[in-house]
């Protein structure tokens, strides 16, 4: 079950692949939201039900996936994203040291948040930034997707909370995250958010989320790793984040990005014009982006 | 011109005060916009006039200020707060080497983002969250509101990017921006947004802001300040923060608090239940809000 939010002859829609992956089902016309957000914060069991029939269904009007635009699944969310800085051992133990990065290894989920404005979608552009930073870097990460309201969640009910999962790079100026000690800015700028191509409902991903995950640059493997090697997992983030806090339906929370980032390398490998960097994750899709 | 947002009858509705500040006059079935929020999206100079002829006009509906509940002018924020850190130098240097904070005066603005879920409005109780804080310390702060969208803006024309002040509490759990790291979780818990209790439109204050600033807690003043002491004055954090990032209309930028906070006595004097905040500032008025 994928949903993807998409551009067809100019209008806006968003809708879901069929069981061959070849074509987009609209959803707009069969459920009255508006958008994929809304979508998700009507979405229910009953609704589960007939979303499963309609991939049975050949009777539907179906778009050929080839004839879209992709954009971001969720372009502009309600709530700037929240972001889990340093959930991967390794990641936390390669970044010791280095400009935009503490020395420690987390003991608790350090939590920041990220604009996407709006996010941008598979093959879209990242816009270099030229003028303010020359250390533009990767990070692929599990997007995870709230389907319902919630407040002081409990861990083994987190999964309740969950919609789906989605691919996110939170690209980020290294240069700007030192420059102004806390990470929003230098995470937050123009075309920063790659978001897609899909969202993957729950009911298609065993939980605890044990998916392989990976991030290349014009081919060379960079990042590599699996899900499980998270520091605090989503049912422990989704409990802790939600103390005193509600989270929302619709709220998209990013868990980290393994080891690999070109912050790690000696010299850094960050991104340069053209740069092709392909964000992987196991039964979701490949996220592909091109620098300026 | 103070522009608010109130509950009449429960009918939530915006509108501005009368000359005598006594009295409330709707704006919604004037305006086409639907909330403060819209409004000011929507505001331009001829809409300026035609408020200060509404101002003169004695045959409108109003309603008495006493009347009605105030709400946070803008309950509902489109995206996270965007606040500073440490943007006063005497609060720089009294909270060196405490719980949250790191040792050094900024030498560039400290951008972090607050989640108003909703920003509460003057006189409304903050929650104390007492399972998971005994440290919840307030900051007076002067907020700024973004009257139209822009990137890139030049320091020398940051004022026509602004709508108006207001005056926003940046209530924070110090345990937990220590435990977290970064400052947004301990920022954001609900009810840790208080606002208001007005919008002072630009016209009425000059140009650069050099407004009294205080708080008191049970009538003790614990913060006392000018507007004028920041380290990085309004056009410079609009001119800074937009560089590569895109402000909207509806933004609200919170400008850091002066000295004098919880945090900074020893022993700490953090917020109890039952205790009476208010949060001054020149020209806007006074913010009152009670610890549950």
């Amino acid at each position: 079950m994928y949903f993807l939010t998409y551009l067809h002859k100019d209008e806006k829609n968003y809708g879901m692949l069929n069981k061959n992956k070849d074509k987009i089902i609209p959803l707009s016309e069969i459920f009255k939201s508006k958008t994929l957000n809304d979508f998700i914060c009507t979405f229910n069991e009953s609704i589960l039900e007939e979303i499963n029939n309609l991939m049975d269904s050949s009777n539907l009007n179906s778009i050929p996936l080839s004839e879209v635009k992709l954009l971001a699944p969720i372009p502009h969310p309600k709530r700037n994203i929240f972001c889990l800085g340093k959930n991967y051992l390794d990641h936390a133990k390669e970044v010791v040291g280095l400009p935009g990065a503490d020395d420690n290894i987390p003991k608790f989920p350090i939590y920041f948040s990220k604009i996407a404005n709006p996010a941008i979608g598979h093959l879209d552009i990242i816009k270099n930034h030229s003028e303010i930073t020359k250390m533009i870097d990767y990070e692929v990460e599990l997007g995870v997707i709230i389907g319902k309201d919630g407040i002081n969640i409990k861990e083994d009910e987190a999964e309740e909370y969950v919609f789906g999962y989605t691919i996110v790079n939170d690209v980020s100026a290294r240069n700007l995250q030192r420059k102004h000690t806390q990470w929003f800015k230098g995470k937050s700028l123009e075309t920063f958010c790659p978001m897609g191509p899909y969202i993957v409902h729950k009911s298609q991903i065993p939980f605890p989320v044990e998916l392989d995950i990976k991030c290349s640059v014009n081919g060379e493997l960079r990042q590599n790793s699996n899900t499980k090697n998270m520091i605090f997992n989503i049912a422990n983030v989704i409990s802790d984040l939600s103390k005193g806090m509600e989270l929302k339906a619709g709220d998209i929370i990013i868990t980290g990005t393994p080891s690999g980032v070109g912050l790690g390398f000696s010299p850094f490998k960050f991104l340069n014009s053209k740069d092709k960097v392909e964000c992987y994750i196991e039964k979701i899709g490949t996220l592909t982006n091109f620098i300026e």
